[in-house]
């Protein structure tokens, strides 16, 4: 097998075989298949496509490059969640904790924040003391102390994909739905889970900017992992406007409190509620949506839950304390206000722009090697559709100085529109794409 | 500026500027810009393709690459002319002396033999004491003295051709025909020609297999020389059989000389005379191709561009009395035919399958640092068309040794195909194409 027929069998429209695809990423990461005709096969990839199955045979390879996460002997059902990542997305804090007080267990590897987005990783490590770097040994310890456990990801796990995507990045081939799907679907059965469901989001805030970027995606990621013989399923939700009031690693926090204590904003909710109920019902803990739904909010109010994100919190090594007192956590030396400029209704609150303000403020990283801020971000007082009046205040900026505030106030100028009409109301759940029901199209 | 930008750009569909084009192609020459993002930008460039201005600024950044030769101060016009390469082409040969005794000068820089197909080069060393490796003052030299010269292309020359090709064969990308154009013409107008004609090959002995894809390089040629200010012509012309008789090094000269002394195949002396002619209205020394025909055919007839070859092989340290005898020259240990099968009309003599057997014999290299056999080839018996019986000598063989014979005669059982009808008849020119007539549409 010579690497650049398989490039050309892809260029011209062919499918590549299993054996075809270990052969190619196998290469590649031992050095074989050197850098410049992983390029030009991730360009062809993204000209051509890959077949479902085709996406699953690469998924399987990528998977295969590295170690995978033993978690045989725990309890089942092994299901966890995954987000195309977003702004003001703490949902990871919120279902953990409540999907495993209905009975899944949740192994959850999560980033860190990057650009306009912010990381599970960073938001935890806001709690003082909380340990994102447990071991395997460690993990599982967690996870069977309170049924999930959340840390960083395993260095040694699917190297094809560090390397694939550090290529991709400089390369011009990020936007690739297959290549996509395999990246995240590889990392994340490599990780254990035995069921994912995807949050996909949309909008100016997420990695799908239209509705049918989002769909497609979704589509590929539950499809491919038909084909892998697993259960997946996916929710297309908006990412227009932040999800909740709170952005910024410790704000999220408190938020993930409020939540979990039975409180907190209503989309935040409902979307959590929505992403668990899938989860239980992958897991058989429940027979359909509804009644999984009605489990959940069960174990929100009966605060089963939020105990077990404080037993999880204490067995990682977070400041129980902080938690039941949260003005005791990180609090930014300078709060300020942004004002509306004009009297009307909040027609919109711009998530890309709000999560890059947000990341001036220091809540996330411009370089991989920046640090970021616990208590830094924006919280915002009011919401899209609402009437609002010339010099309200819209939403407070929690900053570390004076001169990045100014910097996230610009940046936050066109985040902000006021205007004559009540905006058209917003759909927070798009599309619901589970296996079964693609299988038969 | 930033690479991966423009490879988006030119993924997306845009096209690249002038100044961007001179950034890649610099930033590539001084290894500023990794192997890995120019195999992704040719790959775009393959499904995108290039606009014939982007494909000329392309070819402007490959000469600017490197070094031009300075042929200032000779007589003009300076005329050239290139093959895509076929089976049996020894055009040039014939037509370098014959422009020259037409009034052109003829600075020629060729290659070698590779594959299927001869090399110019290796044809010429083939006459015992001819040098290709002249050095620019000795090419000069060379040039005036009788008006055409050929040489090896310097190192100097369009590096980014060199880089470009030798990544493009490991990355699927050579079939573009922007990136082919911007290959082929910047290496011929670095090296000093004011106006060129391209013979386009068409068949299975050619790069270019079918009609359309070499139609669309010829036009890619011509519009781009266009682009570039520059006269440039094409011509396509069929390659399913090879051209003349004689396939390999020495045979290939022997057939030249009949030419040049008013014998030869038709078909040789019909396409060497037409791009001859062609070479001389670019160069103003006859307003129409007729009259330049009428005047190529006097040429040779007079003898003047036979004397021509001879006096360039004397300057080239050929030996004439070689040239003048050529049964003094070098000679296969073995020469054996191949018979027809059975009886019936000549359908079919491959190009492709000929042109590879003749590489078994000798005359071609399967790599780069192989050598190859002045003496060894194959001469055609018989004629496309012609009525053979079963077991008449259809070609001859000439080896070096039985065991290369036996290989060479298993390539050549499918290239050779008798049947009961006579085939179609068959056009060698199938199209000419002026700039000045394509600039119109």
């Amino acid at each position: 097998m010579r690497a650049v027929d398989l490039i050309v069998k892809k260029r011209e429209g062919g499918a590549l075989s299993r054996e075809e695809l270990d052969f190619l990423i196998g290469g590649y990461v031992r050095g074989e298949i050197p850098d410049y005709q992983m390029a030009s096969l991730a360009m062809a990839v993204f000209f051509r496509g890959m077949s479902f199955a085709e996406t699953g045979s690469l998924t399987r390879a990528m998977i295969e490059s590295g170690e995978t996460l033993d978690l045989s002997g725990l309890p089942t059902p092994l299901v966890d969640k995954h987000s195309t990542g977003g702004v003001g997305d703490k949902v990871s804090l919120i279902l953990a904790p409540l999907a495993a007080a209905c009975g899944c267990v949740v192994p959850m590897m999560s980033g860190r924040a990057l650009g306009h987005t912010g990381g599970t990783l960073d938001k935890l490590e806001s709690i003082p003391g909380y340990r994102t770097d447990l071991d395997l040994a460690r993990f599982r310890e967690v996870l069977r102390g309170c049924g999930f456990a959340m840390t960083g990801q395993s260095e040694r796990i699917v190297p094809a994909d560090r390397l694939l995507y550090a290529l991709r990045d400089v390369t011009g081939t990020v936007e690739s739905i297959p290549l996509i799907t395999a990246s995240i679907m590889s990392k994340k059965f490599a990780e254990g889970a035995e069921a994912l469901v995807f949050d996909v989001k949309c909008g100016t805030g997420a990695f799908m900017k239209t509705p049918g970027d989002a769909r497609a995606l979704a589509v590929s990621l539950v499809r491919t992992g038909a084909s892998l013989g697993r259960k997946v399923r996916a929710v297309l939700s908006d990412m227009d406007q932040p999800l909740g009031r709170m952005v910024g690693n410790f704000l999220e926090v408190r938020e993930t409190i409020d939540c979990l204590q039975g409180r907190g904003p209503g989309d935040l909710r409902e979307l959590t509620l929505r992403l668990t109920a899938h989860m239980l019902v992958m897991g058989g803990i429940r027979p359909d949506l509804s009644t999984a739904e009605e489990l959940c909010r069960q174990r929100l109010a009966d605060g089963s839950a939020w105990s077990r994100f404080l037993k999880n919190a204490e067995l990682q090594g977070g400041r129980t304390d902080v938690l039941l007192d949260p003005v005791k956590g990180p609090r930014a030396p300078v709060i300020s206000p942004l004002r509306a400029a004009a009297s009307g209704f909040l027609q919109r609150l711009d998530a890309y722009r709000i999560g890059l303000a947000s990341g001036l403020l220091g809540a996330s990283r411009a370089r991989k090697e920046d640090a970021v801020l616990p208590a830094a971000g924006i919280e915002l007082l009011r919401s899209v559709g609402e009437e609002v009046r010339a010099g309200e205040e819209i939403c407070l900026l929690h900053a570390p100085e004076r001169r990045r505030l100014e910097e996230a106030l610009e940046q936050l100028k066109d985040a902000v529109v006021v205007g004559g009409e009540p905006p058209p109301p917003r759909r927070l759940v798009l599309e619901e794409i589970a296996g079964d029901a693609l299988a038969e199209d």
